[in-house]
């Protein structure tokens, strides 16, 4: 028995079984965060262009798009739906992986539910294993395969739209590991696309990706036994872990969930710049109307590295720019869409507030942490320490914070429609229909 | 200016001039090579599948299927076109690298040309400079890429099919760049897919990432300027050579081709198996009717590592079985498809021929080198030394051989057609258009 066999066998008994109640509460909140930052992005120029590709050369028209009414064949609904859940760098983040695993997972399983009738327990259960199993398999190649250049939402993305594509599709365990060993076999995403078009790509093409191999399985192709943990395996071409992380991973399966990790952004940008971020908005109600000289952030090293864009351009290189979002933040006060777009990010007090910026790296300070230091012109100086970030582990998003950051996204596509996709969600657990979530997330002619 | 744009605006320049003649001619064997491999194996169990698959989800089928008379759309034809040129491991082969770089090319091609009229010229240019990109990037990334278990087939495969793809729908450098970024973030295959299903995949999946990647391109999507060279772009995250190695290989393109280094395969396996075989071969004639009792091969340590099963189960394992090989050798006295098929893998003669083979490996002997040494039960023994193998780049296949080879795979299929195929591909540099050669290639009721 191979391990990625073993993993697959795991897979399918946890499938057969309800999920434990704050597992399914998890996954949900999960669901809800990825479905509104989708119909938030449902708009972008990123979801026009794939529109239009899915228009000139996609297949039969039988898979919804989430806060529009046009209809496309469900691999390119699975592209679609996974690049706008990611598109605002808004969605979610498993901090010690750095996946955003959100996005490719939901983007499969719109892809695979697509014509067909699934109760809402299976879908939410298919959901959550495809979110778990991609987190591990990203710890097992954890730290090394982010370090090394790779975007690990799109690399581990494919295998858990994999197997929530298996899932839904009702693969027995082989069918699931071929889909599995398909799927890591299409990874994809280098780190250099951040600030493109390509970056949220990624994730939209993992669940293609991932939703293919599951098609694919099921039509009879096959794949390694051990597509996982060979020799020239996904584990060990793409990380340069040791092999045991690998073993582990499968150990606890289903006893304790990497699922429940999984934090909401608050601000639509790189997660690491959000404890500056909560600083800067704790310091524009404290210093008033004054004017700044200068500001300082003392801050984990992986901020300059990740997001030390010190004047972008627009507003996909603002989402890496740190400096950016506490200049938003000490400015107006509040840090959401509206301070990305691309007007707000070459507005003269912004660039004069990201030019007196400076970005310091110290290694003491947590990833989650931050203390921003601002200098009045009139001498008088301010320090604002944060010691967990709003959204992390330590101080993780309350209901009523995920309700106000998902109303606040879908209000301007889809007016009222916030509560009934909350509501619908809910309803996944004591077995609704998925269907019934998915006409919620549609424009009233647009339903079926 | 970045290297990825001065890599872009050099083939931009080059797709304006008329290729030279012997690149062309190196060109047009290539085609023909792959499209014989591609309708030998059209109508393999992967190529079923894949049409399953496109009838169910593809869209507007206005591309052809080589050696078929269904239709599918332009994705899955470069799926299909890709996978099925790769499928018998019986295409062509850059040694230096390890890349097969007809498949994926040629399968973007056909993709990239549905519904658009192509001058032969132009799209001999096109699959020409999408050949050349993918191998000389793969040398800058050669040997560690590969060593590390990347299939560089589909990891390579994706830009040069990017490539062909911009030059087929005209685009400019900065869209040409931006779809040699979007492929380059879209790399995939794992060399443990060798002898599943898979493996052909990435070739196919290859040709169809670089075809997403021209037309999303052509959408406006965006991509890193500096995708190849940066330092989380594809070199640095996806090989561990010198950086210099990328910038040379910008440095002579168009004086010198790489493309002129693609040998074909005379034998449908993997291409370390080769001089064995050849050895095994000219042994069969020598050794007569007599009993075998053990055989050695000896021969550079790739064999083994790539080609070391000792007891394949179906013909496509066999393909990576250097000992199945020889004994087909040793006891047909030729190497095809048919010696590759299920059945003959499984039979009692070549089982225990196999059972007593020893692969013994030899730094000392050169990648296209082997000796074979034979014991007869009689005592007798026989050795065979082969300084280079059939098809290497010391003893290339002649004109002629490339015909008889594609004749042999063309006629079970479409009998008849191969004399008029090598016609149109002639054709092609004489400005015949495209079509012209793809009608060649497709049952006569198929025709359009």
């Amino acid at each position: 028995v191979t391990l990625t066999s073993d993993l697959c066998t795991q897979v399918a008994e946890l499938a057969c079984r309800p999920l434990p109640p704050s597992v399914a509460a998890h996954a949900a909140r999960t669901l809800f965060n990825v479905i509104g930052t989708a119909i938030g992005a449902s708009h972008s120029d990123e979801v026009d262009i794939l529109l239009r590709h899915a228009a000139a050369h996609g297949g039969l028209a039988t898979a919804p798009v989430l806060g529009r009414a046009e209809r496309v064949d469900p691999l390119n609904a699975a592209v679609i739906a996974g690049a706008a859940a990611h598109y605002d760098d808004f969605d979610d983040t498993h901090l010690e992986t750095v996946i955003h695993p959100g996005a490719a997972t939901m983007g499969a399983l719109l892809g695979a539910s697509a014509g067909r009738a699934v109760a809402g327990a299976d879908a939410l259960t298919a959901f959550a294993l495809g979110v778990e199993t991609q987190l591990r398999i990203g710890l097992a190649i954890s730290p090394t395969h982010y370090d090394d250049g790779w975007h690990i939402t799109g690399t581990c993305g494919p295998i858990g739209a994999a197997v929530t594509t298996g899932l839904v599709l009702g693969l027995d365990v082989e069918g699931l590991r071929n889909a599995v060993g398909i799927a890591a076999s299409q990874s994809l995403g280098l780190r250099e696309a951040f600030g493109t078009h390509t970056k949220p790509f990624h994730p939209g093409k993992a669940a293609a990706n991932g939703l293919l191999a599951g098609l694919l399985a099921a039509e009879g192709m096959t794949a390694p036994e051990d597509a996982l943990e060979a020799d020239r395996g996904f584990a060990a071409v793409l990380g340069r872990e040791s092999p045991q992380k690998l073993i582990d991973l499968i150990g606890g399966l289903g006893d304790t969930w990497e699922l429940e990790r999984n934090a909401f952004k608050p601000y639509p940008c790189g997660i690491v710049s959000h404890p500056c971020i909560d600083a800067a908005v704790a310091l524009h109600h404290r210093i008033g109307g004054g004017r700044i000289a200068s500001v300082v952030l003392r801050c984990h090293p992986l901020v300059p590295e990740l997001t030390g864009n010190p004047d972008p351009e627009d507003g996909l290189q603002a989402r890496f720019s740190t400096v950016h979002g506490v200049a938003a933040g000490l400015a107006d006060g509040v840090v959401g869409l509206a301070q990305y777009a691309d007007t707000r990010v070459r507005a003269g007090d912004l660039v004069a507030l990201r030019a007196c910026t400076r970005l310091v790296a110290d290694e003491s300070i947590d990833r989650d942490a931050a203390t921003v230091e601002v200098e009045m012109e009139d001498g008088v100086s301010f320090t604002e320490h944060v010691e967990h970030a709003r959204g992390s582990l330590d101080r993780p998003f309350t209901d009523a914070e995920l309700d106000a950051k998902v109303a606040a996204l879908v209000e301007p596509v889809l007016p009222g429609h916030w509560k009934s996709i909350r509501t619908a969600v809910d309803g996944l657990h004591s077995d609704r229909p998925l269907t019934e979530l998915i006409e919620c997330c549609l424009p009233e002619g647009a339903r079926s």
